[in-house]
């Protein structure tokens, strides 16, 4: 939906839209310019007008080669030093730099579009200057939700180097041995080793590095009582152990083109008990029918609902209604993914807005027990008009 | 200097603080409450107060355990569910939500200090609620610019882990052959292939995984007429070539306690020109220079100053007041590096204020000339009251 932006902007009487932000942290502006760059710089559009970029002469030969936006010009075009140097410190002198731009480019009459994330620091300039800015949600925000097919190809590279590394690491907990203390033991270099959350998780590193992604955030390797938190990552010295579920939670990100995708699996190596057997086939019945019922049209809260409701049906506590338990389901169905790993439509109570067609959703159910540990399962689907497709190839399986 | 937030709290006369965010990528909420979490928490405190931190339910176990700050609640604690549903949607209902919760915890009538990247949207419902909330810069990016002893341990940990792989990849470029057309050649499983951007990057990206650090960006392997740009990564398929200066730009992450470092190389393999020695050696000269030259009390913009001075005494253009050149030094000396690859304190033009002890930042000047490539060396040094300690240990050299 990236070219429908003056669509979006034109149903919101917006006439024109200003962003200011370096954009490997901020996506919208990753998104709009396609310029990767780790200081800030500016992104101005007029409605019907091809964008303009105004980078830091540093910057100036490579956003011209690499940013998607034709029209580049210097921070210098505009007087930059003087401007700074007239405010009593250079932070502020930024500002009122970019507020005499954006004065001068886009008019001080009619609204101006701002990401709901624009500092305050900004906002306070840009008004302070008689400009009308309108920070509105569901612009951009609302653009990245829809994913066009290059993006999906770019979720779906992802997730094929996701499911070879977790392979890789599935691979090396099946071969481990099992020590008297139920402890994993692997082999390296002819000498036996503790097979730890840090080992497991180096495989996936290695693996992301020959498939052009990272992990800006520690993949989970979270085994027995620690994956009762859903976010615990597993600290680089916990030891894996036979006969309890470990959650294995992958999100990386292409360093190229920024996308991530995100797949849950939870594997016991040897046998599981009973109840974590249970706590596993509920999880994916409850995955399962969430994925047959999702679909253009269904609201983000009903299928959360529909969860909570077979969930509770077979036992389970759930956060229904924003109950304060540690046990049972503590979390949402799932969130967008895209160039963030949680982004927007969500699943949970509170979203109620339908799905649409081309959304890219996790399905993630799980079930927590502080005294046992987590069961988690999660696949990655593109919301279509009748239903939903599986961007996740792997199988899902729970001894190995 | 996170212990004396109170004290700059006082002096700037402002009795509390608060933040909403998540904390991968907001730093200034990392650094304040130690937990690392994806989705927005809460962080109040008062002055002279212990501080609070408020989480959604699903990670206030983790929160308990993980966190520098001892006393932690749950969003079920306020009122959330209701409060977010009688918004007209969950966006602005989280905004509903922080305000009234910062209204009963911090009350209505004494300034509130917000960091100055706080969203609009927040920004204007903490207003329209009636809170005094006071966007400043200089209270948590300040207190960041001063490493404690702990801090300074972090960098220098990345920092090892930068000299080891950089040694590696320069290894790999010196133990290259050179094919007819200058092509670097390496050997791997027996044949002969194309030493690439990507083949040096990958050695980066390895020996990062086996040392618990994390290139978000791609580490800098720029070849002849790409280094030119100073930000130009280097594309995977770009073949290294001998005679040419190789810029090795390199600054990853800590996975575990988030601290960057960074540190850049330029080398030759085989024979340089009389050209890119006398750029490399008037860069050298001009980064010894200035590590003479730095200490507590002296001005970022002096420091950028003297840089300029040097590089245009011995014959090249610099930036210096706003020239719009694509030749010559294109930037400035150097930035803060912390939590963060560019921080505070500033050396540029525009920095007027005093270097301080315990500051640590890069020196790197660079010279670029589009028909030849660049030239960057860049050593990472902590402020000290007389001088300087350099945190980098790695020698500097041109042909290998």
């Amino acid at each position: 939906m990236r070219r429908d932006i003056d669509r979006i902007l034109s149903e919101k009487n917006i006439s024109s839209m200003l962003l200011y932000s370096e954009s490997y942290k901020n996506v919208n502006m990753y998104y709009l310019s396609g310029f990767l760059a780790p200081d800030p710089f500016i992104f101005l559009k007029k409605l019907g007008e091809a964008p303009l970029l105004v980078v830091n002469q540093m910057e100036l030969a490579r956003a011209k080669k690499e940013s998607r936006v034709k029209n580049v010009r210097s921070y210098f075009d505009y007087d930059y030093l003087r401007i700074v140097k007239s405010a009593s410190n250079p932070k502020t002198g930024a500002l009122k730099f970019v507020a005499a731009l954006a004065k001068k480019e886009l008019g001080a009459d009619e609204p101006i579009y701002v990401p709901p994330n624009l500092p305050v620091v900004l906002a306070d300039a840009l008004r302070h200057e008689g400009l009308k800015i309108e920070p509105l949600f569901d612009i951009v925000e609302k653009a990245r939700e829809t994913k066009e097919p290059d993006e999906i190809a770019n979720i779906k590279l992802v997730q094929r180097a996701v499911e070879k590394a977790t392979s890789k690491a599935i691979e090396l907990i099946k071969n481990s041995e099992v020590s008297a203390n139920k402890a994993l033991i692997y082999r390296e270099d002819g000498r036996k080793k503790l097979l730890t959350s840090g080992k497991v998780r180096s495989v996936f590193d290695h693996t992301f590095a020959d498939n052009g992604c990272v992990a800006e955030e520690e993949t989970i390797i979270a085994c027995g009582l620690g994956g009762a938190d859903p976010h615990y990552a597993g600290k680089a010295d916990d030891v894996l152990k036979a006969n309890k579920p470990i959650v294995i939670d992958v999100f990386p990100k292409s360093v190229k083109n920024r996308y991530v995708s995100d797949m849950t699996r939870t594997i016991v190596r040897g046998k599981a008990s009973k109840t974590v057997k249970k706590m596993f086939e509920t999880v994916l019945d409850t995955k399962n029918a969430a994925m047959d019922a999702i679909r253009a049209g269904v609201l983000g809260s009903d299928m959360q609902k529909l969860c909570c409701d077979l969930l509770e049906k077979a036992g389970y506590q759930t956060i229904r209604g924003g109950k304060q338990i540690s046990k049972g389901y503590l979390h949402s169905l799932g969130h967008g993914i895209g160039l963030e790993v949680h982004e927007g439509p969500g699943m949970n109570e509170l979203y109620n807005h339908a799905l649409e067609e081309h959304n890219v959703v996790s399905v993630e159910p799980g079930l927590y027990d502080p005294k046992i540990g987590g069961v988690r399962i999660e696949d990655v689907v593109e919301v279509t008009k009748k239903g939903c497709r599986n961007l996740t190839e792997m199988d899902v399986f729970l001894e190995v």
